[in-house]
C-alpha cells in the first residue's frame, strides 16, 4: 500500500504503553531521535506493536507545524 | 513558549513552495531525513521561512500513525 | 504496509482537481456513497491518480466526529 | 447546524465502547461498511450515543487521505 | 445537528480569502478576538460565507493544543 | 518559540482531567468562553498545567471548521 501522506519515516518501537482506548507508542528513528505517537489500543494490537519491530511513522504534511526560536 | 505537542524536532528550511493560501516547507532534520510541512503562507511569511533557516518540526502524538510492512 | 488508521475503505476515484499546493479528490465507494480529500498536488501525481483508479480513503479514528440530528 | 466538513456520512451506531477521556464509537453506514471514531466521554454521553442511534459520521476532506495497493 | 466536536465558538465572519482549492475564512468571536480557518473553497461557497455572517467556529478538543510561556 | 499554527488564544487553566493517556484541559480565554483541549497525560505534567495557570490554545486554521445555523 502506498499512501497519500508525505511523510514516512523509518524507525523501530522502542516504547508501548497502552491505556483504556488510546496507546502511546514510542518510535525510535534511525538517527537516534524519538517521536511519539498515539493510536488506537486495537490498531496497536492489530499492529502487533512489540518492542524492537520496525516500523514507519507517518505523518501528513498539514499535521506539520513549523516554529522558530 | 513551550507546546503540549510531543514531538518537536530539530532541522532547517530546505525548500520553500508558496501557493495561493498554503505554502509547502521542506525541513531536513539534522540526520538527512526530510520532513514536509504545509502551512498558511501568512504563517511561512511571518515566520521569515527561507532555505537555510533553522526550524523545528512539530506534531501532536495523535497525528503519528504506525504502518508496518 | 499496514497501518494504524482504523478505517481503510475501498473504493474509486471520481474526480481530481488540482490547485497550486494541493488537489482534491472525489473518491466514490462502492456503496456510491462520496468521500472528498485533500492531500499534496505532489501525492495525487505519485500515486498516479486518474478518474477510475481503484483506491483507499484512509481516515485515523480520532479524526472521524459524530453529529445527530 | 451546516458545517465546512465535506464528508458528512449517514449511519447509525453499532457499537460505543468508553475509555477514561475518550470513548471509541462503531458507526455502520447505510452499506453495511463500518467506520471508526474516538470522541470524547462528554460527546458521547452528551450526543446520547447508544447501539442503534441514527447519526453522521462527520469528516473534514483534508483528514482522508488516499492509499494504493 | 448537534455535533461531537467539544468547541462550538460563536463569532460572524470578517474576512473571506479564497484561494484554488483552499478559502481563509476569518472569524471575530463576540469578544474581538480572531481566529482565523481553511476550509475547502467548495464548502465556503456551499456556506454563503460573506462578511458580517453569523458563523460559529468549530474545534475539536484534540486539535487544541495548550502552550505556556 | 513562535510557531505556524495561525490561532495563539491567551487564556487560564480552569480544569484538569486527566485520563490513562490523554488529559483534558479546560481553558477559559478572556472572555468567559471556554475551549476544551485533549492532550497527552505526558503533556499536562511536563507543562504544569494546574487550575489558574495562564496558558495559550494553540489551534492550526485547518483545524477550525465553520458551520452555519
Amino acid at each position: 500500500m502506498e499512501i497519500s501522506a508525505r511523510n514516512v519515516l523509518k524507525g523501530k518501537v522502542k516504547d508501548v504503553n497502552p491505556g483504556a482506548v488510546n496507546t502511546e507508542v514510542v518510535i525510535e528513528l534511525s538517527n537516534g531521535v524519538e517521536i511519539v505517537s498515539i493510536i488506537t489500543k486495537d490498531s496497536a494490537e492489530r499492529l502487533g506493536l512489540t518492542d524492537g519491530k520496525a516500523v514507519y511513522a507517518v505523518v501528513k504534511a498539514s499535521d506539520v507545524m513549523v516554529a522558530t526560536d
